[in-house]
């Protein structure tokens, strides 16, 4: 099998377009998540972002990723004014819709009535969750920070209420995001469902793994 | 279809373990990177990180989030003292290997030797990838930042060299991952191959999307 080389130079000389998709996918595949949040006039924002990731779990903790000058930008300054945001994920039965919602709609025109998903209202952030997601998270704000090499921010923030269906959590707090149905996004806009290989017992030094699989144990 | 709720205190009062397992799920899927790093001695660490993400396109930048107190202490230590990283997609063929580099090795065992992966010096940076790897990239850090709430760090690398298997780059520079074999993580031990779905077009509000996969679009 051939391989090439891109070096600096390389990705620089791409065209922008080809940077684009080439960086984007770079970093393997990503979680998609629809990611709510409501104006100080009371006006439903949902945005699609690939960019949300772990970052602990006790405290419970997730990052993300945001572009200040790009379609996202209404959902950070929601995020700035009101210090919460919900993330729902993304699943197989509302794949274009998600997708439609990175479409640049105008400020007071919310991405739920235009694509035809449905808010469902938190009761513990002011920020509205996504009904059709089988795995719906709200968060506050932690803490933001600019990143400088990009002037993107990292926005951190604190898991306050999961929302889950009930046969996705497993006995050992696992949440089978296959039952979830949730996808995952590569590059800028394709989209992948998955299938498992197996869940593997905690790796030793000179200790073969075995499966741990077990589906049958649902948490009840 | 019943709904369970998770509050803040629900989560807490999990067991440690129940807590780890469901927080890990809850960003969804990751992607599977192997961490290649040289210690100034001169000895090649490999780690499994599920915690890589894009960051930006132009400049080319990664981000990962660093457990200082756990079994990647070594590889952090390593890119403090060298200024660099690797980046290697985990693929279908080396999961198990992939999976045994979690393992709590000494510092003066190579993984590499250990699981059964070759490594394959960089002519850029002083790290070793992963030959096995379909997907390589060399980074520099660009920033290491700590996260306060819970002790990790953030990580923020530039993309100085990519080594990627030619029948994976489409025209527009979007990377096949699925041609790559690239995995998936759910939480801490599960793992997953990819089915394309589709890839949609530029979203615009009020137009219909539609597909653009064409995979014979391969760049040549």
């Amino acid at each position: 099998m051939s391989t090439r080389i891109f070096s600096q130079q390389t990705i620089a000389d791409l065209s922008q377009r080809e940077q684009v998709n080439f960086v984007n996918a770079l970093s393997g595949f990503k979680s998609a998540n629809l990611l709510g949040t409501q104006s100080t006039r009371g006006i439903n924002n949902l945005a699609l972002v690939s960019s949300a990731f772990h970052v602990g779990a006790n405290p419970p903790l997730m990052g993300m990723i945001m572009r200040p000058h790009t379609v996202t930008r209404d959902s950070l300054q929601n995020i700035k004014d009101t210090s919460v945001f919900t993330l729902n994920h993304v699943n197989q039965g509302i794949l274009k819709q998600a997708h439609q919602c990175a479409a640049r709609y105008a400020p007071e025109q919310s991405e739920f009535d235009s694509v035809g998903l449905t808010p469902q209202m938190s009761n513990v952030v002011a920020a509205p969750f996504v009904q059709q997601s089988k795995v719906k998270i709200a968060l506050e704000v932690a803490q933001i920070t600019l990143i400088e090499q990009n002037e993107t921010e990292f926005v951190l923030g604190k898991i306050v209420e999961v929302i889950i269906e009930n046969d996705c959590v497993l006995n050992d707090g696992y949440i089978d995001l296959e039952q979830a149905g949730s996808a995952v996004v590569s590059g800028l806009d394709s989209y992948h469902i998955t299938q498992r290989v197996d869940r593997f017992s905690y790796p030793k030094p000179n200790k073969p793994i075995h499966s741990i699989w077990n589906r049958d144990d649902t948490k009840s």
